[in-house]
């Protein structure tokens, strides 16, 4: 396991860290934990990160948890078509997506970083499955804005795929290609499909493994972080500017899956070692946490 | 829960006690732990180490982990039968057992700590059910020695009752009276019972919580304790008088129960808070563990 | 079995006994009877009544019927209180319960009278299994009233673990000790506890074996035994005081079982051998049928 | 049901019968009773017997035990052949079997016999349903002797459609029509496919319902009726010829189930009222028991 | 298989057919399609017709289609009658039934006609069980007009012991006689008990297998035939008199069979070879298909 | 569905082909058929073929065959490295395969050709499951030779994941990556792949769709193919040379299924449309088979 820290060597503190994590231990046992893990964290460069992470994901299996992960990967499309001598177009932030530029997505996500995650997971067992949203059709896409191509939008997740694979103790990894009624695939946001996937599993937790540590009220002032907030005070920080840029997609997953069901949602520093341990088992967490009360 | 040690308040030294428990939680969820809880430990002047012992067995079944409870009671079957004026007769250090006697044992056991052990896990949830061994005749007991009158030996154990309770996530606390063909009772000596209990469930672990920290070669240099044996070692140092009085039984259940099928047994200082715990999910573990190997 | 009559010689005899029971044999297996089996009929001198009642039990149990027996202690908890020299205090006609009383009442009962009736059904094979309402917290207590001490009132009952143990065709044999959330154990009246656990069971039969032939108008006279009777009825005999003293709480519990659902409530003569087997196989029944029409 | 004898009235004789049936009823519940009932005894100016012998039917059914009917119907084939003017031909006793005198056995058999049967008890309730061998290919047959036609002999019973009626708590009724591999339908002795589909079911029982209350080592004598003989004996009573005539393949039929599997076989007094009862529900039972020992 | 015809040599033409036919076998795999098989049919100068007809029974349930044959009978009643001398009583076209000819009719229907179908599906496995509407008291007759005697009409149709036959796989092949609540049996028309079938089976498809090709709005015209009508068309052509005689049961028990759940109705020339493959299986269909638009 | 063909028009002509195809449809309900698709057959240009083998599976999966694709995409491979401006290297006539080359051959696969595949069928319904050999570790792989780099053999399948799919309906699309046990993925030869997932499926029928017509012993021959071989005559058709070049893996494939149990092995000409319906329905098949005998 991991070589970063040692346990506190006095009994009676380590039975102490037992107390407070069995009854969670118990509470989500059973329960589905959808983790939308970035394509930034998987660069080549972080191997360790990318070892840590799925060594937490293999334990939470192993206790009885049920790990989904959702993932994209925007930094390794980059580095494709810069290869390919292509030269991307963006309008107000999103990529422009032609056929062929989906077709590069498409074979990254798919065939490069999806593998990637499967097999650092599948070094301890064969436990992982990598998915794309077309297999068996379960993530139907459609057009987000005629302008941008080949850029979709969840219309609707059909889990059953994945409780299949959840009711065998197998770890769904999805890439986030969705496909519409025609089968023309399209290329999706993950941090929305990271959210509706949890909505359709009616998941115990939304955690967004992210590199900032949750949502400060003043970004300036690491001491300004929320450990926890509502979707209305959500609502109300990003009216108010607080919350912008690359925050709002996630603060906005946040809501809408608690608003939908899901019990909880977080945004965690991923870079922390062990942050998903830490956020499930002990009894302050980490990051910000948005639930319905 | 227990007030009476502070977790560490590192993320890291916490996350290092999480990775170090949490294979442990998987290797044994599902698993049937039996416990020797003796009857001196259950004395009415020390009501927080009951309670402290609850709440881990309350704990060991809320994540999956299947406890069964053995208790004896002699103590407070010798202070009853002060009470009525009974002067015990004993021979070669057990007590004869006449018909009277065996009444008063078994209104003790069964009416009295029995129903103490179950009341105090209770506390948490309808969980625990008393048993005694004539239940379903699921203790079938044999006498001992004539003269002892009605002390009795197991002949058998049928565990279907037992696995029944397990499988509805019940925890059953089993009095140590049994009974032969004729319906006859027999007070049964609590060691033995706990070892054959464990055999005949096929458990992965036997403990017994008794007032030593484990076993030690010299009884009065602490640093001797044996942190592990296996059933061959104990029998020589039986033989050489290293182990002796009532640790006697005690090894000779460890020994008898892990050569027919138990993966270990263990003899803990049940004095020590959350001893249960620390053994199970720390990888030194606490007192002396015996096992094949 | 019993050697107390000898079957009728005639084959055309034994056939019409057989016709007319076949059909009750028919309708009652699968369905659940409550016995209330009372203190006094257990005193050690009745050996042979006691036998003959578990046989009936065994019997019954055989053809698919599925027996639960709820017993009292009264005279028992007297006999151990008096030899500790301890004086009842009673108050309209309850016996007031301090911590001791109560400690002895539940040694009593768990430990000494269950034993036995499980002892004695057990002689035909390992089926009867004693439960006191503590396990699995299965008879809920509320104080009936504080000046009597730990003398309750059932709050309610859950059957999960009386259905669990009829399912494999085992015999509950349950002790009228109740608990309170808080763990507290409270003594309470058996006929209130049988009448309860027959309508948590949603029984067909609840039986009073009690030590007159049922509910007669003039005690006086034997002939004005009421063979039926409708809840509406008793509570005219109880208002018109011909219904007095310990008949009350069992009309009461008859009365009360049948309007939430009991098929039929009966008071019978105990000491008739097989009263059991008469009144469920043959036309007329005995005693005094309680139902709503 | 019927009116044929009074119950006794003294509650011991009634409690007396009672406790000698249970056992009965206990051991015989879920088994399987093969009943041969004879064509004669199904004659129109007999309509009482039918109608007893289908309230045993239906009484036995109704405790769990599963009953099948198989019957012949010689007289009626013989009557209907005598309306059509045709002149039956016997080799050694046996008919001589052409094709339109099987189109009639088959007609008499499985359109006439077999729904009188199922009507009878069908006036009960729903249960009956009426099979010849043809059904599903039960009854496998093959040529007894090609003088005779289409006279067959059991060649294998396939038991499976029998076992799912049974399932479904419903009462075969067999007319005693079998079929060889090309399809050709065979008439068969209906002893011998009673003991046949008593092998093939595994029955607790099979039972001859006759005009003879037995076997007698001398039929002057009704004293010398046998109340129990092994295959051994009944093989030297047919030697020696005590056995003859009509009652050798009943007495064959039962050794030969006996000695494969079936624990025992019966020949009965079909014209005694409830004989079947007696037989299944009295300790000395009636008529002439044959088993292994 | 039959030598009727050759299949075309060329690949594509095949390919073709399977194109067309493969989405019919899927969607009709597991349904049920009840059939009239004619009396008229089964005369014994037309061998080859029952066993095509036999053929494409066996043929659909191997694929997975669940048929129920049911039949009448009426020229082979008449033909026994005749021979023993009993000269028909016709009311408005309808038999009169005394005892006597229900009791010719039912040995002809259940013990001859049914035995028939029954032989020659047997002849490809153990798959085609007889049942008459006595059996397990399936179809539910009452009186149709005193007048008549014993003609009875369906009152309701349990349709249990069918679905349990199919549920195994096997063909029910169903003879028209029906019983009261007294078990009185009724003679009844065998198109009415083919709809109330149909109806109570949730049958996908009715066909009736007749001897003209469908319903023509003009009998002279052969190209008068109409592939398809509604209820209501049905019910406007029997008014306007264009449908009558023998098909106008046909006609009703379409409409009624359609308007109460099963899909489609269909009036084929069973004289046609494979008439019910090529129904089922082709686009175009053949006959008469009656639907609710 | 396909335009290509129209059906025979005769009614006679068209029951011959049901008949013929009826019975094949009913032997392989149920079996699972594992087809090897060609990389070349998938090239843009051919977008016909790929739509009318996907209308193919979907028929095959309609009426419960299940079906399993394992696929190729070698030319597309190629292109990708060409744009890259990477210059294969061939030893022996397979590719070298070094880190970077693995990573864009397991892009290209598992990224773009198993998607086409997917899409294409996924365009009839939901049931298309892409898949590489790394998901749960279902193929493990082996070096073939240090020289070749990243170029696996099979070391073995476990096939549960696809079972499990199969047991849904769904349809698996195989990518033929496989990954040892330490994680690192290697490229397999498809026609390996193909037949070691019938042999781990225990498949009734394993298909190479190629682009010849089968085996032949004289090329320049159309008429010298072979419709039936032995695994035998296999080996000594390839030790005489008459089989070569790329047909050697097919034949070793078909062998080597066969030989393990595998029913049947074929060889086809994919290009012929609904080749893999007329391999399975008709009497005489296509191309060569390969069996036992």
């Amino acid at each position: 396991m991991s070589p970063l820290a040692a346990p506190p060597s006095e009994p009676s503190a380590k039975a102490a860290v037992l107390c407070e994590a069995l009854p969670y231990i118990h509470r989500f046992a059973g329960r589905t934990v959808v983790v939308k893990y970035g394509g930034s964290a998987i660069a080549a460069e972080d191997e360790q990160a990318l070892s840590l992470f799925a060594e937490d994901v293999v334990l939470l299996r192993a206790i009885g948890i049920r790990p989904v992960v959702v993932h994209g990967g925007g930094p390794q499309i980059g580095a494709l078509m810069a290869r390919l001598g292509m030269v991307p177009e963006f309008r107000d932030g999103l990529r422009v997506t032609d056929a062929e530029t989906l077709d590069i997505a498409r074979m990254v996500l798919v065939g490069k970083v999806n593998r990637d995650i499967v097999g650092a997971i599948n070094l301890h067992g064969p436990w992982a499955v990598g998915l794309s949203g077309e297999d068996a059709g379960f993530i139907r896409a459609e057009p987000r804005d005629p302008a941008l191509g080949y850029v979709g939008e969840v219309a609707s997740v059909d889990p059953s795929i994945l409780e299949r694979l959840l009711r065998e103790s197998l770890v769904p990894v999805v890439a986030t290609i969705g496909s519409d009624t025609t089968g023309q695939a399209y290329n999706i946001n993950a941090d929305s499909v990271a959210g509706a996937v949890a909505e359709a599993l009616g998941a115990e937790k939304l955690v967004f493994l992210s590199d900032v540590d949750g949502i400060s009220t003043d970004r300036a002032d690491g001491s300004s972080r929320l450990s926890s907030a509502t979707p209305e005070q959500l609502s109300e920080l990003v009216a108010a500017g607080v919350i912008a840029g690359g925050m709002i997609p996630k603060a906005t997953a946040c809501s809408r899956a608690v608003s939908r069901g899901v019990k909880s949602a977080h945004i965690l520093d991923g870079r922390l070692p062990h942050a998903l341990l830490l956020e499930l088992f002990t009894q302050e967490g980490i990051g910000t946490m948005v639930s319905a009360r």
